[in-house]
């Protein structure tokens, strides 16, 4: 038997607190994340060298709540009404729930709470996510400028733009403001929902935001705390 | 628990048949790997849409020779006499033993024995190495074009000009005499053994490759059946 068991070496802290609003691929949000290693694996020797790379690969595990694979998936990205073959796709109905996602390193931090971390740009990791591999992105066999990207290359990517009132976004701490305009820039909505006038609601970091899209504009109507949210709670 | 058990969706088929030769990562050397589905998994419906990228990404498991991870290691590329990080490597002696690959994508074949398999090439995967994920390469968020390669950056690929005399290349298959080349030009000798006397011997699909490496020039001094090897052997 080919089976392998793996085990989390690190998990992934960030202000992703649900699905909904994880940017759809990594690198498309300003998003940092830290990602903390699990005891066992809490080795500075383990990371020597690292810095030197500007970005890493990331192995890590769908949320279990996916549940059963299927041979054929309907992808966001084209509007959820066609099917493709999951290996064609990204997507997490996969037979083994695996994701990939390259990340902009940003520097190495001693914390006092983790011990030493690595704080990434661009994850599209949810909070609390398990990681199974970390990898140095290697330019002269991972990078394919010629590439083709089959279905995803016709296309568009679905930028908004972003009415956000400035007494709401006041409620925002401000090292947070930048980061959530740039997810709600992408627009978080899935695609196969146009309802002009549906208000959403996103968690992000504590915070609960409401929103509505109309004519290619997003506009906050509401920030309020999010009443899930504990900080630092595992 | 966070742990994950994984389950191959596919093998791959190819003419490594050791692990001495194999690139020392993907894309490098001119072979030609098919991807053959598990029983469970040959489904055609799962591959839909799959023909319209050109590479796609291999997650993929060291042998178990590896046995134990290693916080530091000694990567051939760096002359085998420096330690790195684990994850600032590729190596396989990793706490999760993962490997990850991006290929060209040839053509979808459908064969007699296995069902519709996935010809593909430049993989550096050992035959019949287990691969738990198959994903199309997106270009947008996989490469990287201003990446910096950390300590690779500073070590030029060594390929050695290689003297193949007529009389043992007929007796290669033709159709594996480029992909042999291919492999010889990137010299499959570990980077901190440049013993200039040694004979090295190689097996590759089904031959064993005799040669010597002097000045930069790759001689091949033999060519002979291996004789371990069972043509088509699981």
């Amino acid at each position: 038997m080919d089976e392998l068991t793996v085990r989390p070496v690190a998990k992934i802290r960030n202000d992703f607190t649900e699905k909904f609003g994880i940017p759809r691929q990594a690198g498309l949000a300003e998003v940092k994340s830290l990602i903390v290693f699990e005891p066992e694996f809490r080795n500075d020797d383990a990371l020597r060298g690292i810095e030197s790379f500007s970005h890493l690969w990331l192995i890590w595990g769908f949320s279990k709540s996916f549940g059963k694979w299927s041979p054929t998936v309907r992808p966001p990205r084209m509007g959820g009404n066609k099917r493709q073959g999951v290996f064609a796709t990204r997507s997490p109905f996969r037979p083994n729930p695996l994701g990939l996602s390259s990340v902009k390193l940003l520097r190495i931090v001693k914390t006092k709470e983790h011990g030493t971390a690595i704080e990434v740009m661009g994850a599209d990791l949810m909070d609390g996510t398990p990681i199974y591999d970390i990898k140095p992105y290697l330019p002269y066999t991972d990078c394919h400028g010629d590439a083709t990207g089959g279905y995803t290359d016709s296309l568009e990517g679905r930028e908004v733009r972003v009415n956000f009132p400035p007494e709401l976004l006041e409620k925002v701490p401000e090292e947070k403001r930048n980061p959530l305009l740039s997810v709600l820039t992408h627009d978080p909505r899935p695609s196969y929902q146009t309802d002009p006038g549906r208000i959403y609601g996103m968690n992000f970091g504590g915070m609960n935001i409401r929103f509505k899209v109309e004519e290619g504009v997003l506009t906050v109507c509401q920030v309020c705390p999010d009443s899930h949210f504990v900080n630092g709670d595992e």
